[in-house]
């Protein structure tokens, strides 16, 4: 357990703390691509990952963004770290569990990470606050082009980028954006707005991507597919859908707000009440809360918390961060005791 | 709608503070009188009743111990006014709700009242608080001798006072103590309990005596019969069965308290955190998380609630004293938000 260090860091892509912006948290682009000649990862033998690796974390160097990233060996770190790596949405669910040489790069205030010998070669990730995909994506293809002159794509003229996966062949490409849906959810009009996502090749992931379940309210809305569509179509796609998602569900937080103002603001103050008074409390728990919580402050509550230290304690209360700051491994029931005293004492500001 | 002036009287009964004492809330002795060649009330005509009516409160201006006491007939209050005397404990929920010429004597601090016409033509009840039967058998005796000089009782030299339910003849008395028992409760344990106690001919009844429901774990124990034992007796009795219980429930928290003390700790700030926080509220849940709120104070964890003001939160939350602080009718949606306003302002010392 060795990444203490970067609790108190920013997550700069959960920064907003403007209220009219609290429905979309990011918008985040990933681009795959792998190595010329050289096996994809999960058919390459250890010499082949090493020399992926090393070539990759060399050209790292050569790219501007990248000035001053951290390149991890994820072989020096523990169990504990990768998951703490994965609740930071530096890498993927697999990429903290995979065996092998596994890499990652981790850019400026964690806007940009590199995750080497995944399912591809290359995983390139970019992330901002708000709905900002084309402001991502203009950074990762400036990252793409810089590291694609010093690196030999693996690239088909007929089919574009080649992957480990075929859904992500043709640009490599995935953009999602993290939305907050509690109302949807509450009314369970979610149900039909991802019936109807999933007619247009769009999916709705949980919060750590892939296979992950939702919490807290959190949907990561993404592309389905990559092949036939330009990179731009497919962002511009995103965002006009994830759009037309955030006002459906400002109409019908305005509906139940004035159908049933009173139970709902009953349920903001509860939550309330709960996470600042709970002595010990899940993660899953203490997401729902806070979903409710920031509820309440877009609804014009008077509460006693920030949405900024709302969307830190999203981050420092998941399991691996909590026994990442209390520098040892704790089973679940003494990690529910930690984040409780943790909770509170961010909530009344005494740390 | 008249009592409202009754509200911010304090039920004597209730004035524990001390936290040593916080397990039993209140001892209470009633005993039942007819008067002689009157049929019992279920059986008289309205000259009749009008007649005991009549009779009976006038004797109680002689009594020493009601001076001042305030003489209510019934039929000038309505269902809001009854029910609010209910909470009070003033009077019996059948003699709420019944018809016909019925009276109440409210005695000083609320430690004595007289039912006129319930099911006995005179049902005289002592309160305080603590277990305190003796004391309240010596004041409630010194009452029965006093209107006994100005009443003929219906009296048989075989088997004693004369009662409409045969459960009460002999003696007249029943006795109670009104109990705290959460951890019973919580670790149901007080199925055993009562039912050890059915074996002794005592029972435990809910908040408002018979027939009602037990809420915020709080117990009526009293005894069943009272044909062929003294009065003496019957409260010796009960007392040292009360101290059991109350030995039982010590232990019980101690126990618990060492076996699961996060979890209780956890139970305890979650209740006050709800309490305080909610924004409507039903008196059965306010009951429940007063209770819990009560048995942290009592294991000494720091809550921001005095015993005191939750004590009177017990009996100003409830559904007709809630409605006449407001002056008005409501229905039970609009009383969940009153009442949830007035806790906030209670608990925060605004009010």
């Amino acid at each position: 357990m060795k990444l203490k260090k970067f609790i108190d860091k920013k997550t700069a892509w959960l920064a907003t703390t403007d209220s009219s912006a609290s429905i979309v948290i990011s918008s985040r682009v990933r681009l795959a691509r792998n190595l010329d000649k050289i096996p994809f990862p999960s058919r390459a033998n250890e010499a082949q990952q090493t020399e992926s690796f090393s070539r990759i974390s060399g050209a790292v160097r050569g790219v501007n963004h990248l000035k001053g990233a951290e390149i991890l060996n994820l072989s020096d770190y523990d169990g504990v770290d990768r998951q703490f790596l994965m609740e930071r949405h530096l890498i993927s669910h697999e990429h903290a569990g995979g065996g092998g040489v596994r890499g990652l790069v981790i850019g400026d205030r964690e806007l940009i990470s590199i995750m080497i010998n995944e399912e591809d070669h290359i995983r390139i990730q970019g992330m901002q606050a708000g709905i900002q995909l084309k402001q991502v994506w203009d950074m990762i293809r400036e990252i793409d082009d810089m590291l694609g002159k010093n690196l030999p794509y693996a690239f088909s003229y007929d089919i574009g980028y080649l992957t480990a996966c075929p859904t992500n062949t043709g640009t490599g490409l995935r953009a999602s954006i993290l939305v907050h849906l509690p109302v949807l959810v509450m009314t369970e009009e979610i149900d039909e707005v991802l019936r109807a996502l999933g007619k247009i090749g769009i999916v709705a992931r949980g919060l750590y991507g892939e296979g992950t379940r939702v919490m807290g309210d959190l949907f990561q809305i993404s592309n389905q597919t990559t092949l036939g569509h330009s990179e731009e179509t497919i962002i511009e796609n995103l965002e006009s859908v994830c759009r037309r998602i955030v006002n459906r569900e400002i109409k019908s937080r305005k509906n139940l707000f004035s159908e049933n103002k009173t139970g709902l603001i009953d349920t903001v103050y509860r939550a309330f009440g709960t996470l600042e008074n709970a002595r010990r409390i899940t993660f899953q728990e203490t997401m729902e809360l806070i979903s409710k919580i920031k509820l309440g402050i877009y609804l014009g509550l008077k509460i006693d918390a920030r949405v900024g230290v709302l969307n830190e304690l999203m981050i420092v209360t998941q399991p691996a961060h909590i026994q990442e700051s209390m520098g040892e491994i704790l089973p679940a029931p003494e990690r529910d005791i930690a984040r409780a005293d943790l909770i509170r004492k961010r909530i009344t500001g005494s740390a």
